[in-house]
């Protein structure tokens, strides 16, 4: 398979003046669209010694607005409007040499595809299934290595190497998917990551209009798009727009020295979000966590920069369009430039006025936590207009209501208090685990009953859950220090002994979880009232911890017992909860009663009951 | 000494109708004054068999407009209307039975004391010295036991009996606090808390317009504030709105069932701050922490009463008119009803503009006591007004950042960027610890370097300074389990055979201590950049936290080490703090010195530089 295909295919050029040396090599964003909600765009021209070139857009309909030159006379940025009779059709972008035509590139305008779907949204009526594609479902081993990139090994024995799993694996298993109850996909970065090494994990791209060859293409990319929305799944994008991978081509030949955030000599970033916010922070240490590098091999992107800005806003919305993408997930979100961020959005949602967004924000407290969200009313110097969070601090708290011997459930009530800071506490996505953290079944003990009451937890408690690929049959491990949380799917590569993509390949350990999963996964999707419905909730009495979510028609009263010991509790004290109901259903186990004086839940049990 | 001279000297009763039975026991407010900003008035009438009377006040200036009866019949609450022409004098209330006069209350109007220093407001240029009365000083043994009290017992052996310390022993001391540095005084609650046991600590006060007799009386309460404000110091009153003593008068015969939070059986409130501002929490649980009882001693005044609400109010403003209070302290806050303690502040405010509030908000995240204060731009539907609270956080964090092996002085760093959901972050008090506390020095394991750093960093953040008795002299102990942390002050009582309040009477180590806080607390009396200046601080390396407080004229650096090597700190980088200056003044040493490359500073040691 050939690297350089999809581009070439995309920009059509002559070669017409040979003998002065130039060639265009790149236009991006790769193609564009007519009728599109901002008239502007910005082409980026890439080609040897084309920094002198006078530029002429001939044709009507692509009118040509200003040429930016840069530092490095191997690039020209276009600013071109496209007017609103706009054709779709090429459209030539002639460069002269003195007078003369020197080159031509036949940039492409399209019609928007109307009959695909894209820029739904997603929503606390979803439930994320994230994947991490190398390691999910190989469905395609002719891509496992591709020539001419710079990493071709493919060893499964090693966390660190490529496995071979790709977006065609994962088409294949959407089914597995639609029955668990999932209705969003998210995959670590699908770009492609052109680097030595630890390639997998997506988070350096090198390519902003490319798949990773090795998991697919554009086509399978929008294919598993397609695939996903036939079955009312939504397909989640994952953006990196703080860095790329040090091979990237525009930092193998910077435009100019303020492209990237460069430095004298390698500096990291300082990973203290406090600093974006800090009403006494400095400026140095501020630009040492924004502008410092976050590994040595990712450069940090100049978000001052416009013309980066519009690289980066452009490319995002390019693959919206393309392939219809439904939200982001925005990866280190606290490490880039705010005021620009909201810009992003702003540009984004110009487009698309249904999309969506949450930001990775691992940080260690409320405040920390939503100070980066949009709308935020204290402290702001800058609107993010981010709508949701990677909710680390219900994470942390869900560890510890499972986990310590005593008071655990305060945790996880206390947390859920601080929940008055945050605009629209229901756009944080929640979630036990991530590719980045312990797998939460080994962070219990690998203890069946815990485990299964952070799975009730998370699929009815408020917000967005987010769960991680394989969490559903028991996967397990430590994220250090052999990074055996990325570890395969087992039945999704070719030569795998068992499948646990079918029940009979499943332990029945495995099994009893899976159901336990699917059970709640599919009634949470029939069910209003733990989408976005209202929450109640009780102060924990003896470490057991009840609430409630509702809305004019449902009721589920959850109990969750973060003791050790099985406990009767009486029901009396949640009167404001449970108000007219006089029965109650098992969701669990699909038990009605007549509503009781009291119940018993067992150790680290949790209960889920709908209320009639 | 006669406990109910006060109050019988204030309302001259006359027995003019014997026969029926009436009496007039009590009318409070003890006296009111013409001349305030609010002309209105509620006035308690309690005696016998009272309630069905008709009220008159037939002396022009004082006007009644309602008379409410309740249910107790010993009650009547009449509301009055102080006209602006009103004259300083007795105002007879005449009360009628059957058209006859049954009695008359001679109620006091006086006049203002324009004289009277009051109400200048506690801010960030002072330094607060909390003293528990009974243990500090004793300076009128005649009164160390009052017959008629239900505690007659002095006790010096053990923490829970009373020792004899009063406020004529405190005057008698200012000297040394005016030399040590201090500029305002907070006394745990000094009015009479006539209890059976534990009667010392003042929170379950029985009189509203009463010193306890223990401690001295209205007048001697007044010398201390004309005593202070001779010094430039100012007078906190530490008032408690939240409850009363079991044997407060109003609750041995309460005036109405809803005088009191009631509840069936005794429910002390849980403790759960949380329900003050959760976005999910039920009216229950809201009930149970506002309504429940702090403890079964100390009855839960029901603020949603307007009869309550005026007493409360007037007998905090009382205080500050008739004995030349400068600002509050007020108990329990996150325990009282909010928009109550709002109006509460508005009325006040009203009266006396510069007086100045903090709240006790002992909570466990920057969110839970950022939500107390006043002009809170999120998640309040009601406004506290409240200006300033204990900051907790900082106590937590100081404590952390000098007792963690490591990454402590991150934890101080990350504390205070939180500020940015605090309107005003200079009016929080800081603190090591209080009568409630473990002391600090014995938290840090009587390690004196550590424990001077603690004052280093006290003396120099950002907030209002507050020490506890004796810190300065190395008083020591945990608070549990035998409140030795309520410890005599040596020197303070008759026969004592050592004098802590004089440098022969400390030893080596106390003098050192005592002139390291000294040398600190005179500093920053006289450093405005140490008060309201700005504060610029750096992310911590190497466990080594760097500030700077400034303003226009003056800067001074602070560099705590929270490791305990020593280390060599480049200068270099903290050159936004350092700015132009050249020179660096060690305030703790006296030696100045042009700015070196580096400095050192050993482990767990904090370096003050004034620099110019």
């Amino acid at each position: 398979m050939n690297l350089k295909k999809v581009l070439i295919s995309a920009c059509f050029i002559v070669w017409i003046a040979f003998v002065q040396g130039q060639s265009i090599q790149r236009a991006e964003p790769l193609h564009w669209w007519v009728g599109m909600h901002n008239p502007e765009l910005q082409i980026v021209l890439y080609g040897s010694d084309i920094g002198d070139c006078e530029v002429k857009l001939p044709k009507a309909g692509m009118q040509l607005k200003k040429v930016h030159q840069v530092e490095n006379t191997n690039y020209l940025f276009l600013d071109v409007e496209i007017l609103n009779n706009a054709q779709a059709g090429t459209y030539p972008i002639e460069l002269y040499k003195n007078g003369k035509k020197a080159l031509t590139c036949e940039y492409i305008l399209k019609n928007r595809d109307k009959d695909l779907v894209k820029a739904q949204g997603v929503n606390a009526a979803d439930l994320i299934y994230l994947i991490m594609p190398d390691r999910f479902a190989n469905g395609d081993p002719s891509n496992d290595s591709v020539k001419g990139l710079r990493e071709t090994a493919v060893n499964r024995d090693s966390m660190y190497y490529r496995h071979g799993g790709d977006l065609q694996g994962i088409i294949n298993n959407l089914d597995y998917l639609e029955d668990l109850g999932v209705t969003a996909l998210w995959m670590t970065p699908v770009l492609t990551n052109d680097m030595p090494q630890a390639s997998y994990h997506g988070y350096a791209n090198t390519e902003n209009y490319e798949i990773d060859p090795r998991f697919g293409t554009v086509d399978t990319y929008r294919e598993l798009g397609k695939e996903l929305h036939k079955r009312n799944m939504k397909l989640v994008h994952d953006v990196v727009p703080n860095h790329v991978g040090l091979y990237h081509w525009t930092v193998i030949d910077r435009p100019s020295s303020d492209w990237l955030h460069e430095w004298d000599t390698f500096t990291q970033t300082t990973y203290k979000d406090q600093t974006m916010f800090d009403p006494y922070g400095t400026k140095a240490d501020k630009d040492l966590m924004e502008k410092g590098w976050f590994v040595e091999t990712m450069p940090d992107l100049n978000h001052q920069n416009e013309k980066m800005q519009k690289y980066i806003t452009q490319s995002h919305i390019w693959w919206i369009e393309e392939a219809g993408v439904d939200g982001f997930r925005i990866d280190t979100y606290p490490y880039n430039d705010l005021a620009f961020m909201g810009q992003w959005t702003d540009a984004i949602r110009a487009e698309f006025p249904n999309f969506s967004f949450f930001g990775e924000t691992w940080v260690h407290s409320v405040p920390n936590q939503a100070y980066f969200l949009g709308g935020q009313k204290v402290g702001q110097d800058v609107d993010t207009k981010l709508e949701g969070v990677t909710d680390f601090q219900l994470t942390y708290a869900i560890g510890d209501a499972l986990n310590f011997e005593k008071d655990g459930a305060n945790k996880l009530y206390s947390t859920l208090s601080g929940d008055y800071l945050y605009p629209n506490p229901l756009a944080n996505v929640i979630f036990l685990d991530n590719h980045d953290k312990d797998r939460f079944f080994s962070t219990v003990g690998e203890d069946i009953e815990k485990y299964k009451s952070a799975f009730s937890w998370l699929l009815t408690y408020r917000g967005i859950p987010q769960m991680y690929y394989g969490a559903e049959i028991l996967m397990k491990n430590f994220s250090r220090p052999d990074g055996l949380v990325r570890d395969d799917f087992k039945g999704g590569f070719p030569g795998d002994k068992v499948n646990k993509f079918i029940a009979k390949g499943r332990t029945e350990a495995e099994n009893d979880m899976f159901n336990h999963v699917r059970t709640l996964a599919q009634y949470r999707k029939q069910t209003a009232a733990l989408q976005d419905g209202k929450l109640l909730h009780y102060a924990p009495q003896n470490d057991v911890y009840v609430y409630f979510r509702y809305n004019d028609n449902e009721k589920v009263m959850v109990v969750m017992n973060c003791s050790a010991e099985q406990q009767e509790v009486t029901l009396a004290r949640f009167d404001e909860g449970i108000g007219q109901s006089g029965q109650m259903k098992n969701i669990l186990t699909g038990e009605s009663l007549d509503l009781p004086k009291s119940i018993i839940v067992k150790g680290k049990q949790t209960l889920v009951f709908e209320l009639k």
